[in-house]
């Protein structure tokens, strides 16, 4: 869990919730600097989410976990909606957002501990790019066959994230070389959050095209069922997989 | 002057003037980071800017220099009110922003480095908390004998500060009590600007109270004629410094 210093993300939830205007900076270790369309994105109710994450809302069954649930946008419309939605983050503070928001289950906990000891899950969602939470690929295999062995046999996974090649920004594509000379997938960001003070540790957040998700499936027991990609921002799109 | 990969402020502004939309980011050397209002400001025509900062356009005469022009809001300003007016900036981007936008008379340099060299001026101006660039206390009383000496026996300056005092951010407050710590004034804060993978290098900026100015005023042979007090942001005011 992240300490109330590093808790950069969950202040920012928590001043946005208590009504102040704030914006969310997120740096990557490459020096490059912006702003996010959060806040106001991760509050957004059902109505206003992008078409593409209110289709994969469809696919969407059974008992639930959502994988860093931030706010909790996508777990509380999943609760109305009479789903058992359970939310996990690595925030103390979002989780507490959540709750006032009226999620009535949720745990601290990072994706990486998130294990069958939470009881069978049938459908796993990963909302707002957070297949990136799997990190790199090959933390993906290892977190993806977990994911097998904690879902029922018919278990989904409801996963959004972001082909990076589809970019002409001269400081992305650069970021893309430098992760080839390291070794790394070239969509495998080294980010942290920042707000006021507080600052997240950098972690890596890994975001893939459809080719380089299909090839890490393999041998995962997950494949890609149906893709969902967005109108609005180019590349971004969610996966359901689907068992077998 | 900055160098390219340090001229954050000055790419911030080019890219602003190409139609984007784009947000400056400051961060202080204890890790507060932030969204400034720029660079939407720094564009702002005379009818938009804050009262008190109008008003200070007519404490302007004759020759005038406006150091850190940024954007050139105030020299454009003054140039069609038929001052000769020069622009000088430390940032080369900002700087062709200015002359793209018209401003005829230009120079790069720092604050530090303005002299007698260019002729003498009868009033200079320093806008949107420029008083700043003097740095610290005993930069500012060599910087404004400096400023006495390539002034009009007339000579004004009109500058815009911030008494830091006025505000309950806990963030600042802290700041202020580690600056007492290091022997700095609670208003001396080190900041840089960050843009998209440029950074300026840390510069320290001075924001002083009334009381403040006035001491460091003593034996400059300025002193502070009119006030200006903004109605929108507690604290800032413009003040109108003297000579004699």
């Amino acid at each position: 869990m992240l300490r109330d210093e590093q808790d950069a993300y969950g202040h920012l939830l928590w001043a946005h919730h208590q009504g102040e205007k704030v914006q969310e900076i997120v740096e990557r270790d490459d020096g490059f600097i912006d702003v996010t369309g959060g806040p106001d994105a991760y509050f957004a109710a059902f109505e206003d989410w992008p078409r593409h994450q209110q289709e994969a809302m469809q696919y969407v069954r059974g008992r639930v976990v959502d994988v860093g649930c931030g706010a909790g946008r996508v777990a509380l419309h999943l609760q109305e909606r009479g789903h058992e939605a359970l939310g996990i983050d690595n925030s103390p503070l979002a989780l507490r957002v959540c709750r006032e928001r009226g999620l009535r289950r949720v745990r601290g906990m990072p994706a990486t501990r998130l294990s069958r000891r939470l009881g069978v899950f049938d459908t796993i969602v990963m909302m707002g790019n957070n297949f990136g939470l799997v990190g790199n690929p090959r933390r993906a295999r290892w977190m993806l066959r977990r994911f097998r062995n904690m879902t029922s046999p018919e278990g989904r996974i409801v996963a959004e994230t972001r082909d990076v090649y589809q970019t002409d920004n001269p400081d992305h594509l650069a970021y893309h070389e430098r992760n080839r000379r390291r070794g790394r997938t070239p969509g495998e960001v080294r980010i942290r959050v920042r707000f006021r003070t507080y600052a997240t540790p950098y972690f890596d957040y890994l975001m893939v095209s459809k080719e380089e998700l299909e090839e890490i499936l393999e041998g995962t027991g997950w494949r890609a069922g149906t893709y969902l990609d967005s109108e609005e921002w180019p590349g971004v799109y969610v996966a359901v997989l689907e068992k077998g």
